[in-house]
């Protein structure tokens, strides 16, 4: 048995049936020509005979029902492969929009904490001959960004390499580990700013006066003002998981017209699309929504590469109705937000990061959402996924889509992986709090296409 | 909102996730001639169309999150059918074994309490052309018996009969409502036995003098004296779930042999067959598994019909290699505890059914399952069903097999039906503590086997 972190523990400790803990990735593959009816299933068979497990992937709490046994970890040595890899099937007429019906019931549901706690859902049955792997695991043994980087380590570059890589096999190949990129993802920037404890409390003074000096040229965002939307009351145990894919080509030309990066612009995509959301269900407020988001802080003139990232508050900008103006604001508030940032040392910046997400550590406090303004309306995560075509037993990756967390005061999750030359976008929210979540694919759509006409 | 008496709210209270408190039950149907491929896919949308839904599946706990909230119902205006009505499909190849997996995985999963807490799963992908329907209810809306009784009031005796009535829909046919064989339920004795508090504690000495006296007899069977199995450990939170039917005309030939009751035959089959069971794994403790089970307590000199229901323990003669002196001491143990109960006024009979079943209600407290010994082995109900063929829009039931609850010290459920001409059979358990479930079947197969050789 090992020891436990506090920054694993706290996900086991604050997980309940409302709140299930763990991070999806749905990946969605074209098989090989020739290849025959039972593809499929031989790739089933083939991922449960892959029986060298990396210790990650063997381990679950040592005792699944206390809440003070959660400390420490046990590994399994022997896994029950038929539990963990499942074979689905989706029903006539076997469309994406079967595929996400099947993905949101999966990730509303919690792992059994009495097995190492992660499932693989390989699904058959898409009308276009196109197969999809689910991969849920829970976010105490690791982040949303290292289990798609652990997703991605599986795949290859080779069209014509059939040796068929299981995520869970433990990593031989001298590649950087999963964990590397994990600091970019929200709930990791969480848990290492409640790991830092006494150390920050020291640190948050300075930093916050840092904010409130550049709150005075109104284009930073602070904290606890943003204003209360359907997205932020508590929420229930089912979820509603959309995704789809954007042309990296369409994002950066826009972009180019004006000198926003293209996170400034997927940026101004979501916040015209909830704009258009909450429009239609007559609830959006008369303030802008504002987002809690992830950026890297490097600067040209750093001579070391090295990891500065910081978790930054910004404006989607959903009060203004013109498409150019709101891409203008958002991108105005994002580099006000990093400017404010990059002038801060690394303990500093990790300080303000964790005032800035402070308000998600009190979301397990029951009634705290519904006394408190939301410390910002919806988190968008932006990963750095594969930067060429990938390849899984000969079959090509089409997409891969995260489904993350969301939280009481957080009911909806937006995660976009760059992919190859494309974006790909996982939204998950909750069920009952947002109705017809798949309208906000159509409006992403509508609100990119709507700055490209007014760019060009 | 209403009042939620002990009765329903217990299994709120009682419910974690290593103990979810549904109940299940798997329909197999073969459709009718000339049914196209959108058959399945047309019962889907004729289902969710039944907008008319009966008090009972529009309820859901007033307040989801705490427990002191839950003692209180509140009824759903809207039901969100396509969150209630699920159509699935089964992977290749199709067989009863993947409907099976699929099943297990369903019953593993704890109910939304932010949604009435139902689902029904349509399952099209047999290879042979049939199709399933799973429903899972909440033991808090209705227990086992009545869930199987709902299902069963919306089938028709008539083939032609296209009206495809939902379990939800109100009942206005002014048969008796689902709720009357409910006592025959062990969870729902349990229940009873709970809400009878104060007054049943004067009638317990009495009861239990009874019985400690036909004890003297040996033939008796008292709770808590049960041997150690891997039936009786703590259990996580999966399911594996297996199930068979078999010719009712081949258990009541074997039993008219040497005057046993179908009951007996069907327990000396258990006996069998988790003889069977645990000599694989090594397992087979030396003194007899017991078995707690409802039994009818009518006698042919009763002058009105009513209902005498007790829950009975009886020895299910493990140790017992030959198959008709199996038999025999089992019928032999059962007619010893039902003389004790007949001897019995109504009210006594329930006080020594709650003695007997009292064991359960400790099974929420963390550690008895450990120190104590097992109150018994395995609960095994019979429940009368469908006395005639019957029909769900032209498709015919082939086959409803029941899945209910398994508990900490109480790792496997087998509860069968009576259904037209068959027997069909529900085995639940915990997926962690009873390795290859499956073998179960075989070993029931070859225990009526071997009963019938030797009584021939």
């Amino acid at each position: 048995m090992n020891y436990m972190p506090i920054t694993e523990s706290m996900f086991l400790i604050a997980e309940s049936r409302e709140h299930p803990m763990h991070v999806g990735g749905l990946q969605l593959f074209t098989p090989p020509d020739g290849a025959g009816p039972d593809y499929v299933r031989s790739i089933v068979q083939r991922l449960r005979d892959q029986d060298e497990v990396s210790t990650r992937f063997r381990s679950r709490p040592a005792d699944p029902v206390g809440i003070l046994g959660n400390l420490w970890w046990t590994q399994d040595k022997d896994i029950d492969f038929e539990y963990h890899v499942r074979h689905s099937a989706l029903p006539q007429p076997g469309r994406i929009r079967e595929l996400l019906q099947l993905t949101s019931r999966w990730h509303g549901t919690l792992l059994d904490r009495h097995h190492p706690m992660w499932e693989g859902h390989v699904v058959e049955g898409l009308e276009d001959g196109r197969f999809a792997l689910y991969t849920k695991m829970h976010h105490s043994l690791l982040d949303g960004v290292s289990a798609l980087k652990t997703l991605e380590r599986s795949l290859s570059t080779d069209p014509d390499n059939d040796d068929l890589r299981a995520p869970w096999t433990p990593n031989r190949s001298g590649k950087k580990r999963a964990s590397g990129g994990s600091s970019l993802n929200p709930l990791s920037l969480a848990s290492g700013a409640l790991s830092i404890g006494g150390d920050a409390l020291g640190l948050l003074p300075a930093s916050a006066k840092v904010a409130v000096q550049a709150f005075r040229d109104h284009s930073y965002t602070v904290p606890f003002e943003a204003p209360r939307t359907i997205l932020n009351g508590p929420i229930g145990g089912a979820r509603r998981f959309v995704a789809q894919s954007w042309e990296l080509e369409r994002i950066k030309s826009v972009g180019a017209k004006v000198g926003a990066t293209m996170n400034d612009v997927v940026l101004a995509m979501c916040g015209g699309a909830l704009r258009d959301y909450l429009l239609e269900l007559d609830a959006l407020p008369d303030q802008s929504l504002t987002t809690m988001v992830p950026v890297s802080l490097r600067r040209d003139d750093d001579e070391v590469g090295g990891n500065r990232v910081g978790a930054i508050i910004a404006s989607l900008a959903t009060d203004i109705e013109d498409p150019l103006d709101r891409l203008i604001a958002v991108r105005q508030s994002v580099q006000s937000a990093k400017r404010v940032m990059s002038d801060l040392s690394p303990t500093q910046i990790l300080a303000l990061s964790a005032l800035n997400i402070s308000g998600l550590a009190f979301s397990p406090i029951p009634g705290f959402v519904s006394v408190t303004r939301p410390p910002f309306n919806v988190i968008i995560s932006n990963v750095p996924g594969p930067r060429t075509p990938l390849y899984w037993n000969g079959s090509r990756l089409d997409g891969v889509y995260p489904a993350s967390i969301v939280l009481d005061g957080q009911a909806l999750n937006i995660t976009l992986v760059s992919n190859n030359d494309q974006v790909d976008f996982g939204i998950i929210g909750c069920r009952q709090s947002l109705p017809s979540l798949q309208r906000l694919i159509h409006h992403l759509e509508d609100s990119l296409g709507e700055m490209e006409k007014a760019a060009s």
